[in-house]
């Protein structure tokens, strides 16, 4: 076991940012940390928080620090931003709300970037998520910014979602468009004391009831979360999820479909890794790779020569 | 060449719509039809229109193709919706409203489902943008629903993105966080005759002063789609755009990245379909692929331990 590792299981703050490091640049030792953290896996609850932008999740989830302090929860958040094009990195702007919380030893806060290798998010969100469980966190919430394929994604990992609207989100059917209501396990109508939340709640409510879900009946709460309204009923309604998914076999299913999905990406990673040193050293697959790159062929046809041609016995290293 | 490819190139519709079917269920004549389409591809102009649910965007897509067939284009419309839950298909609010088309035959709109496979809908748009290309649409217009990865990705084949705002976006703070800086080569205030649509013009504009980006200005543009006021201007921002990329080497560059892009992706899809196949044929291997499932280890050290038994010469069929 290395030190770091080490030092990790210890509870050494620095070792658990180092480690988050260590995913967000997808290290070689990536492999070797996530299987050696596997067996301290499992007594975290994985909170996922998405909705459009604007919405004030970030408020919600300083709000739900708060409430899972006050329960006596170490609490892990990680931060999903999209990159700034100005400085390459990550925006500050979540960081910087969510300072309350800057001194307090049992919060963990880390912002991740959105952008890079498709994929690469989803991916490196659920190790992050999993180095919080491994650390001794008792929650793990997760606030993705936006709405797309990869929050959603994202939420894969998530035991309950909470889908954060605000009476400005505009009509229930963008929310369907968006995907949101198959995600969702609760819905939050924040901003809750604006124009136009209680037709929010109802449109919601009605939608919810049209979609016939078998099991958990998706709530629809209204929080005003910066003035803290409505944030402990939240926080009641995610205990009352997770026991329902203790009872139930969603989880288990969940599961399932998620280990089988990420062998799949972890095994198409390695083969994508072996691709640039294998082409290269196969003078016939390299001229179908030229042939690609200069637009005399389809990426298609280029694979479908190509891919033959590197089953054989790989060439000698 | 298949019936229907003959029927395709002789410019039958049905054909077209039939071929876009086959690249939405990825079938596996997908390889063959795209090689053979590949010979006719490059008239076309693509240009994406995206930005935040709301903004506005399918009635510009509207207007947009009414002023291409002022001018005696023809125009294909690819709107990607994320499917509702309902239905388990897309969504109809896009083609409903697009339905002042339906009946010029110089016009093809399709909606794309925008959820499955990870990386599907990028790679399924691509194909059928360049099935539209191939059948002698002059503009294919490519409308993505929302703003996230997936819809960035999307854009990477485009040659012109538009980015659709209003008053009511949000500050310039969110359009930076969503990645949609990176991505405009034209911005979009839309509904301009709402208040604070001045205050977003002149933020976007110090926005990218400050972004000191090379070779072609983004222009932002004032429109009011619904009353078509400002779509002319945009159509020749547009061919502006279009004519500065046959200057530029920003094309090639973006082409070239792209290719690469779609030959490992191809390569990593023959992976995914001959993994399905071979692990199963391998006892050792699906020992393996159990006990990730199981939970017993994680999926790295699962594909770190399965990979190198894949790489022996293939298992006889």
């Amino acid at each position: 076991m290395s030190d770091l590792l080490k030092k990790f299981l210890s509870g050494d703050r620095l070792a658990l940012s180092r480690m988050i490091t260590l995913v967000e640049n997808q290290s070689d030792q990536l492999p070797a940390i996530m299987s050696e953290i596997h067996q301290h896996l499992g007594k975290a609850y994985y909170v996922g928080v998405t909705g459009p932008p604007g919405a004030g999740k970030s408020t919600l989830v300083n709000r739900l620090i708060a409430q899972g302090r006050a329960l006596g929860k170490k609490v892990g958040v990680i931060a999903i931003d999209p990159s700034s094009p100005f400085s390459g990195g990550a925006l500050l702007g979540d960081r910087i709300r969510m300072q309350d919380h800057a001194s307090d030893e049992g919060v963990f806060i880390r912002s991740l970037g959105s952008r890079g290798a498709h994929g690469g998010v989803s991916r490196a969100t659920r190790d992050v998520v999993r180095l919080m469980d491994a650390f001794g966190m008792d929650w793990v919430l997760i606030e993705t910014v936006g709405v797309g394929q990869t929050e959603l994604d994202i939420m894969e990992i998530a035991h309950t979602t909470v889908v954060v609207l605000t009476p400005e989100s505009g009509d229930t059917i963008q929310t369907m468009k968006a995907g949101l209501l198959e995600v969702a396990d609760v819905f939050v109508v924040n901003k809750a004391d604006r124009e136009g939340a209680d037709k929010i709640l109802h449109e919601l409510k009605a939608m919810l009831e049209m979609s016939h879900a078998e099991g958990w009946e998706v709530p629809v709460l209204k929080t005003q979360a910066f003035q803290n309204v409505g944030v402990k009923e939240l926080a009641e309604t995610l205990e009352a999820h997770r026991r329902y998914l203790n009872v139930s076999t969603k989880l288990q299913e969940k599961l399932l479909a998620l280990r089988e999905a990420e062998l799949e990406e972890v095994l198409q990673e390695s083969f994508r890794q072996w691709l640039k040193g294998e082409i290269p050293r196969r003078p016939e697959a390299e001229a179908l790779r030229q042939q690609v790159l200069s637009g005399a062929i389809s990426a298609y046809e280029g694979a479908s020569r190509l891919f033959p041609l590197l089953q054989g016995p790989p060439a000698k290293r």
